[in-house]
C-alpha cells in the first residue's frame, strides 16, 4: 500500500510503498476513505523544534484526522463488523489509570497518539484499536466524516465538560479562525450564543467566519480586538472567550476582553510560556480559565453526531480543499498559506 | 381608576373605579400598558376549590403579568426614575430569609404573589416594589412585555439552574402547550435542542407549537404519547422532558418517555397528589425530576432580554389575543375556550 | 466446588458441587475470600414475587458482593494478573451503548446483574469480566473488600454524579438504617455534612446509626419524623435526603421535610408505585429528586478507596456478622431478623 | 470617637479623634467590637505603591474586617435592629448592575470596599449598609466574628461557587500560609479532603499550619515543593491547588504540582504579570484555573456559620494575636514580622 511517511528527520514526506499491515488484538484495519490534514501535520511535515522533540521513532506515517471503511478485524474484536464505516478517535487511551477509570481517557495518563506515537492515516490503510472506532452516521459523507477529530475539539471546547450554560444567550469571542475555531463560530451559533464574535487577520478566514455565522469579525492587524468586543459587549466584556490561536498574546487579549465572571477556554498551543495579568483580569473578575485538549471518549461524538447529522451546524465551508494523496505537497502548501480551510486527503479517489 | 376586582367568594370579577394608590417606601406607581391572562388567573376568575383556599384577602385586584411606564415613585426609591417602562416580577421576596440571602429569591420562605396575595395589574395601575421591575429593552414591544413572566418560567425550565447542557443536541419534549409549553418548544429550538416534540390534545395548540418550532406534534387523544416519543428517539427515550400539563396521568407519562440519565422538570401544577412508578422509571433510570418554579431574580430575566430582544425567540405566534380592559369577561371566556394562546388586556389602548 | 445455588422455584438455596468454571474470553476466576449478603438476596432466597419474575434461569449461584483472589485467567486478558486482590464491580456493562460511551456504564442499556442474571459469588470461585474488577487497596481487609458494592451505592448517593456541595455544611438526613443507610450516615459525616440525622424503626440499627455518626436518630414508630427533622433545622427542613427504605411512605415522608431548594436522592427500591403531592413539596419548593442505581465505574470506586483505606469512615460497626459457607441458612435468619448490619459469608476459613 | 486614620499619602496612621459618623438612609452605626488586621492593611499603613494607586481619599479610616453592635439605625433601615451583633461583608455592591441582578454581588461591576474606598473599621463606630450587615451566630465569639471576612475568602475557595466535589476524597495543597491559608487547611479538613499538604516557608506559620490539621507541611525554602507533592500523590499530582501566597514563582509551581484534570484556585494577589506554561502544565493537564475573590453574598455566610459555629472548623489557633486600639502600631509590627496568625485590635476592651 501507499504511505506518505516521515522517513527521516528533515523537512518533508516520502510517498513510499510498504506492506498492508495486520491487525493485532482488538484492533482492526481500516482503508482511509479521507484523512484531513491538521496544524500538529504541519509541524511534523516541516520538521519542526516541537516536531523534533516530540517524534520518537521514524519512519512513521503521519495523519491522525481519519474516516474509512473497515476492511479487516484482529482478534478480540467484538463489536465491529468488516463494512462498518469509521472515524478514528487519535487518543489511544489506556484505560486502567485512574483518570481512564474516571471517565477521562482523553486525558489519560498513558496517552499515545495516532500519527504521532504510531502509525497514521496518511496511507491507504490504517490499523485502528476497535475501541478507538466511532460508527459515522450515514447522514454524513465521507469527507465530513474525517473532521471529527478537529470538529470535537471545538465542540468539546463549547460543552466544556458537559456544560454549556454559559454559551446561550452569551456573548461568545472565538481567537483565531482556523478550522477549529470556524468550527466553534458554527457551535456557539448553534447553541444559542446571543453574539459570536470571531477575531482573524487573515481575510480569507475572516470570509469563512462570516460564512460560519460570526456576527461580527475583528482583524487585529487593524484594529485593537479588546477595544472592539468591548465595544460589541456595551462595555462588559464576553462571557466566553475560546482561545484557538496558541499565540501569547492573544492569549493575554483573551483575558482582557473577558467578562466579570466569565470563562476562557485555551486549546490553542502556545510554543513558550505566556505572560498574564492573573490580578485584574483572572482573579478580580473571578475568570474561569480552563485547559482543553482533545474531545470526550465518546460523549462529544454523540454530540457531534447530532451537530452534523441534522445540519445544525454545517461545515461545508470549512472544507476548502480535496487532494489525493499524490498532491500531498501540494495540499501543504495550500494549508501552509493560509488561504485556505480544511484541506483533505482523499487516497481512494 | 379603574380595576377588575375580585369583590366577592364567587367566580367572576367586577370592573369598579377606585383611587390610585400611592406608592409607600420602596414601591413605584405603574400605568399599565398591556397586563396578559395567565391560568392561575383563570382559577381566580372561576372561584374554584384552590382559589377559594389560597386567596386570603378580598376585595383584590388580580393579575401579575404586567407591564407599563412608572408615573410615580415612593421615598426609599434609588433607581428606577419616572417614565422607565418595566415589567413586574410578581414574586415579592423579604430579602432577608436564607434562601434570598443565597441568591433564590423566586423560593424565598416568606414569598408574597402580585395578584394573589396583594393588589395586581389588571387596572389602569399598580403598585410594585422597585425591586420587583425590570426594564424593557426597548426592541420589545409593549405587549411582549407584558409576558417576561410566564416566557420567564420556560426560560427557567429550560436552563435549570442555569445548565443547558443537557438541552442542547438532546431530544426535548415539552408535555402540554399552554403559552409556557409553547414558549419553550421556541427556547429549546433557540439553545439546540436536537428535536423537539410537542404532545398536546388540542388542536389549535397544536398548529401553535409547530409554528413555534416543534418538529414533531403528538396528539395524545389519537395515540399513545409514550409510544410516540420512545420510536422517535429510536428507543431511547427524550434525555429532557419538560412537564407543563400539571396533569397527573401526563407526569406518568413523561417518567415513561424519559431517557436512562434523563432530566425531567415540573412546572406544571397537579391538583391532586400524583402516582409514580419509581423503581423502574426513576430509581433504575437515574433520572433527575426537578421541581421548577417562577424564575430566577434576575438571571432569567438577563437572559429572556437577549431572547426576545435578538429575536433568538419569536414569540409573537403564541400572542393570539388582544383585548381592552372592559372587556374582560370576553378575553377570559377566549382563554378558556382553549382557541387561544396567550390573551393580553391592554387598559389604555 | 462448593456453590449455594437456587435450583428450582421456591424458597432457600441449596448447597451443591459442581465443577469449577473456566474464565473465557475477557474473564477471570476468583477464588472467594468474602461474599456478603444483600437484600436482593434475601429477595432471591426466599423467591418472592420479584424474584419470580426477574430471574431468568434456574439453577443459578446467586451473591454479588464478593472480594478474593484472581487464580486464573482468561484469553484477552491484559491487565489484571493472578494473584491480584480484587473486588468485583457487579454490574456488567456492554461498553458500547450510548450510555456506556458517554462515561455512564452503570445505566448501561444492556446491563447484567452478578447473581441476578448469571452466576454470582456464593461459591468457591466466581467468574467475572477483567474489566469489572477492582484491585483492593492493601489498607483494607478482605470483609471489608467484599462491602464495596453497598458501600459504593451509599458513596454514589452522597456524591450525586460527582457533586458533594449540597452535603458540605448542610443537614443530611437518612430514611432507613440498613447497611448502605448506615454507610450513608459515615461518608455525609466524612464529607462535612453539618448534621445528620438517622430515621430508623429497629432499634438494633438506630444504635449501629448512632455508632456510625448520626446526631440524631428519629424513631418513626415513636415520633412524627417529619416534625422532627423539622423541629432539628429551625422548621427550614434538611438541605439533603437520603431515602435507603423503599417504602412508598416514607419517600412521601422525605419530601415533605425537605428544604426549599433541597435534594431528596432516592436509592432504596419500592415494590409499588408511590403517590406524592408534587406541587407542594416537589415544585413550589424547587426541590431535585434524584434517582440513584449502582455506582460510578470506577470514580465511586476511587472515592470509596479513599474513604475505606485512609480511614476517613470505619464501616466496621456495620459488619456484624460472619459465617462459613455451610452456615447459609444461619446467616440468612440473622439477616432477615433486623438484628444485624452486614452479614459477610467467607467460603474458605 | 477615636479611628486609625491614614491622613496623609506617608507611611503610618493616627489616632485622631473625630465625631461619631450619623447613619445615611439604609445604613447602620456599629460599635466596633473587634477588628481584626489584614494584609491589605498593611499595604495602607506601609502606603505602597500599590496603596498609592489605589487609596482615592485622605483622611480615611481604614479596617474592613469588623464585628461589632448595632448601636443606631438610619431611615430605610426595615430587618437589622439596635443590639444586633453583626460581622461586617466589606465589598458594598451597587445591587443593580448586571452581576449583582444574577446574584454574584461580590464581583458587582461598581464595588466599593470598607477602608479602602471609604472610612473602615479602626475606630470606636463604623457606618455600614444594613445589607451589608450579617447577624452573627450567638455561638461565635466576637474576635473569632471579625475575621468572618477572611475565613470566608479561604471557605469561598475551597466551595468553588458551590461545588466542593472536587476537594472531597482529594489531595489539596494550600500554596502559603498566611491567615486565609490557615483557615483553609483547617476546611478542606471539614469537608473531606483526602490529604492536605501546606507549603510555607516561616516556621511560625509551619506550626499553625499543623495544628489547623495539616498532613504534610512542606518548607520551600528547604525542599522543591513540586517534587515533594507529587512524591506524596504517587506521581500524579494534586487534584486541588489553592494559592494564597500571591508570588509569581508559586503559582507557576502551583500548576505543576496539580493533577491532570485538576483544580487551581487563585485568591493571592501577584503584584506584577505572572508567567506560565499554559501548554503543558494547563491545557494538555485540561486543568481549570479560578480566579476567586471576596466571598458568595451571602452563601458563604451561611457556610462560615455552620463551619464556626458548630466546632467543625476551630479557627482560634490562627488567632495568636489581640490588641487594644492604642497599641495599633505594635499590632502591625507583630503581623509584619511574620511571627503571627491573625491579628485582632479590640477598641472597647
Amino acid at each position: 500500500m501507499r504511505a506518505r511517511r516521515k522517513t527521516g528527520p528533515t523537512a518533508g514526506a516520502t510517498l513510499v510503498e510498504i506492506p498492508v499491515p495486520r491487525p493485532g488484538p482488538g484492533e482492526v484495519l481500516i482503508e482511509v476513505a479521507a484523512a484531513s490534514i491538521c496544524g500538529t501535520d504541519l509541524h511534523i511535515y516541516r520538521w519542526d523544534r516541537w516536531a523534533a522533540g516530540r517524534i520518537q521513532t521514524l519512519p512513521m506515517t503521519f495523519g491522525h484526522e481519519v474516516a474509512g471503511t473497515v476492511v479487516a478485524t484482529g482478534p478480540e474484536v467484538h463489536h465491529i463488523e468488516r463494512g462498518a464505516f469509521v472515524s478514528a478517535e487519535g487518543h489511544l487511551f489506556c484505560g486502567f489509570c485512574r483518570l481512564c477509570r474516571s471517565g477521562r481517557m482523553h486525558i489519560c495518563e498513558n496517552l499515545r497518539i495516532l500519527g504521532v506515537d504510531l502509525d497514521g492515516g496518511f496511507a491507504d490503510y490504517v490499523i485502528l484499536p476497535e475501541r478507538n472506532t466511532w460508527e459515522v452516521d450515514p447522514r454524513i459523507p465521507p469527507d465530513v466524516a474525517s473532521i471529527h477529530d478537529p470538529f470535537g475539539n471545538a465542540v468539546h471546547t463549547i460543552f466544556n465538560g458537559g456544560d454549556t450554560s454559559d454559551v446561550a444567550t452569551s456573548a461568545v469571542v472565538v481567537l483565531g479562525c482556523g478550522p477549529i475555531g470556524l468550527f466553534a463560530v458554527g457551535v456557539a451559533r448553534a447553541v444559542g450564543a446571543r453574539q459570536v464574535v470571531a477575531v482573524e487577520p487573515n481575510e480569507y478566514r475572516q470570509d469563512l467566519a462570516k460564512r460560519m455565522g460570526a456576527d461580527l469579525v475583528v482583524d487585529p492587524s487593524k484594529e485593537d480586538p479588546v477595544a472592539a468586543v468591548l465595544e460589541a459587549t456595551g462595555g462588559h466584556g464576553a462571557e466566553v472567550v475560546l482561545e484557538m490561536s496558541g499565540v501569547g498574546e492573544v492569549i493575554a487579549q483573551g483575558t482582557r476582553m473577558l467578562a466579570r465572571g466569565g470563562r476562557m477556554s485555551l486549546l490553542g498551543l502556545p510554543s513558550d510560556p505566556v505572560t498574564l495579568d492573573l490580578t485584574d483580569q483572572v482573579i478580580f473578575k473571578e475568570a474561569r480559565i480552563l485547559g482543553v485538549t482533545g474531545r470526550e471518549i465518546f460523549r462529544t461524538w454523540q454530540q457531534m453526531t447530532t451537530l452534523l447529522a441534522t445540519g445544525m451546524v454545517d461545515v461545508t465551508p470549512v472544507i476548502t480543499h480535496r487532494f489525493p494523496l499524490e498532491r500531498f505537497e501540494e495540499a501543504f502548501d495550500v494549508m501552509a498559506s493560509g488561504r485556505s480551510g480544511k484541506v483533505i486527503l482523499l487516497p481512494h479517489t
